[in-house]
């Protein structure tokens, strides 16, 4: 008899384990269902007609509803987990997030990520770890591209340290690249009172602030569902045991739960806004625990035109997420950084019909 | 930088908003799905066997297995929350609700409403709003029609009331009604081992009462799964942090949930009672919230033949539905009032089979 | 007015109400849905990819990716309960467990079970019950087939006890029977990197043990969801108003949850397991309260091939579940009985590609 648990369970990777260049396939390829989408439905609550509605989808030229675009984000995120981010200390960022085709249920994903920088710290204990990270549906076609940079542990503080490349990120997604996961839409039929509000495209201004006014409660049933959901397999979300014993003494919520309850909470205000296109950039600001209320608002950052589209226009929004406070006067910085209450400051653009 | 919450997220509408005749439509069309009815059947836990087995369903006569009734009542009644109820004091009563067609996994459901009744309280402050909602599949055939009546809050309480009606509202649906939304069936192959249950229509008599025996207790994480899963936006629901200064200090159950629960706890003693074929009248009498546990039992009121069918038969029932409390001796009243653990009483329709 | 509840309200069978032979055919027929199968993904966190991906599972053989294992036994097992368990003081243990044919989306289960021993315990109190279930596919053909005992409650103690037989068990399922509810597959084009590990049968030998490191802790609302889906009603998981009163002060949560738990924590050290094939036995050590966090490890007890395939090989697999304790040293034993932290010790077949 032997203890073969180094031989058959997954370690994650250390720092050490990366190489600039590598390329590293994902398991666990997963099928979307309606099922899925329900179940997101009930633990978010979004309303956006497009994705709720195959009849809404099928009017302005959509096949059916397509699955909303966080539910295949954290799909995607999910799988790059066990060979990413197993050991990782913290989620440092997120660039150059691009949606690049719809995903109707019935279409199967896989992942695979490519490390484009490495980075040790100072203290050579960690370090820090750029994957270009790409979601594949079952026809091998990109759907999904981002870049995110994670701290990693080092197994072994003496080992040499894989390099030094930090890479050149774009600030934000430029508008030619908005419309590759939207087909062409018939926007004269695209009903604004179905869909929940008036407003459409040209009615946004940049510097527009809009308080979403909701709040939603957390349980701690509802983030673990959400994030077995999504094969994320991070320790921290689920296991009460050892978290007792850790920094916070608390299960830890998936960043990505906040940002699907900002976006679902935006509906109020942004209802015609039904599809995100792309993530220019992100931060956690602080962390979320089961108990704590989220509210949410955004500012119109930037208004643009799709390139080749006049069915459609791009809202680029700066969305804060708090916790335990409401925003009718817009909460963000505070002296040097953040209000208490934030917990997440998102930049990304949406398209809206014209 | 403007403030432009006010133009872009939803106030609702108050009491003086409202205008005798006017029709709403309104916003979130809705496709259901078998993933909301898995998380339906995990919420709830009904076991009627025509809504769990397409098998079944088919060998009856329906194409396949059809939405559970109160699934449908439910998502047409979220659709209406953000124009009728999101400024309500509280939801008063509802009549003349019936169900006129089946809905299958597919359909897709959207929802309108006309005023058909309004007067303001003596106190100035409110008014009760009467309104009959309609649900259509994506055909625009309707499936759902019913009366609600909710007290609404004015915004201002200087503003003019909009006139004073108070509509005629039958005090049950009448028996002709009652078979519309279940085809011909094949009564004599509907297999009652199979079902749960020996009694068929003819088994059953007005004044028996039945003791649903089981007790289901809620958590928060259920009641907001489920309320989400119906686009019902109503605040109270999901928001701890302001319900935590309200009234009761916690967040309040969907009423609506309390009507499921009993319904599929009503499954022991009226297995073959497969179909809500209409709601003559309810009321909530008590607030529920999470951590108590529901019981309920039912009464026969009336047994009534269906003008022109053979194939089934209809039950009117009251069922009561009580917190912390098992129902072996069947509370209702007390005094004046109610038993103090009565939740619901609820007066409806069902069918079971010749 | 009459009460009626004693002869329409399910009372479950009392031990003298079984007789030896005597076959059930149960209620609730249950069509399995992507739905069902997206709340396992979300209640449980399996990454087996046969099941998480309709094109791996195509691209191997399969017409499209098979419903959980467990899922299956559960729906089954909880058909089985109003009928034989309702009433049961223990759940003592399962043998000759075989799965015998897969199960799609769309498929419909109904179960049987025949009474095969009957055996008094000698307070006349209770007796112990030996039923074989059998689910079925809407084409009647079987899927599943297993005997449990169950220690159920007599309704009159002076009642004579029905006969007594102990019936013959096998202690494990042979080998040749493992084969049955999988198709031929083309183990050669079984991707083991999408699958998650580079392991296959033939890397895992008898005596082997493997910590699979993670746990995850259990929430009332996921337990009680989860035997919801199954129509399973056994009272004691769902009512705190009652169980405060109880031996234990609280719900208890379903044992098959436990298992379903050991065997989603299984895919760390055992990825290319991807389908249970037969249960030999299995023991509820000790309940599982909400609250608990769910360890797992497993011993390689025997490798063995299947008759007839060299497609696929089958592992013997012993899976020990503990509560609140990691099991880097496998805990196990502990003196004449059991480590106090063990709940579940599962003794199953798995099989691997070759």
């Amino acid at each position: 008899m032997r203890d073969s648990t180094a031989l058959k369970a997954n370690p994650g990777n250390f720092f050490e384990d990366f190489r600039l260049g590598q390329i590293i396939p994902h398991a666990a390829p997963r099928t979307v269902t309606v099922g899925d989408v329900a179940l997101y439905q009930g633990l978010f609550g979004p309303q956006f007609a497009v994705q709720s509605s195959d009849a809404f989808a099928r009017a302005i030229g959509y096949p059916r509803a397509p699955v909303d675009d966080l539910l295949v984000f954290h799909m995607v995120f999910g799988m790059t987990v066990p060979d990413i981010s197993l050991n990782a200390v913290a989620n440092l960022g997120y660039a150059d997030c691009r949606f690049l085709k719809a995903i109707y249920p019935g279409d199967t994903l896989n992942a695979t990520s490519e490390v484009i920088g490495l980075k040790e710290n100072s203290n050579r204990k960690t370090g820090i770890v750029y994957v270009r990270s790409r979601g594949l549906n079952q026809a091998g076609e990109a759907v999904l591209d981002y870049v995110r940079w994670v701290m990693v542990r080092k197994r072994d503080e003496t080992a040499p340290a894989p390099g030094e490349t930090v890479p050149e990120l774009p600030k934000t997604v430029q508008p030619a690249q908005l419309g590759a996961a939207c087909p062409p839409l018939k926007s004269d039929v695209y009903d604004t009172v179905l869909a929940g509000s008036p407003h459409r495209f040209g009615d946004y201004r940049p510097g527009e602030r809009i308080d979403h006014v909701d709040g939603m409660t957390v349980e701690e049933a509802e983030h673990m569902i959400a994030t077995r959901l999504y094969h994320n397999t991070a320790r921290v979300h689920f296991n009460q045991f050892s978290e007792s014993q850790g920094r916070f003494g608390r299960r830890l919520i998936y960043g990505g739960h906040v940002i699907s309850l900002a976006r679902a909470l935006s509906f109020n205000g942004l209802a015609n806004a039904f599809h995100v296109t792309a993530i220019n950039g992100g931060r956690h600001v602080a962390p979320l625990f089961a108990g704590g209320t989220v509210f949410a608002w955004s500012e119109v950052l930037e208004t643009a035109e799709v390139p080749g589209r006049n069915d459609i226009g791009a809202l680029r929004l700066r969305t804060v997420a708090t916790r335990d406070r409401p925003c009718p006067d817009f909460p963000v910085r505070e002296g040097d950084g953040y209000d208490p209450a934030v917990i997440l400051d998102l930049d990304y653009w949406v398209v809206m019909p014209c």
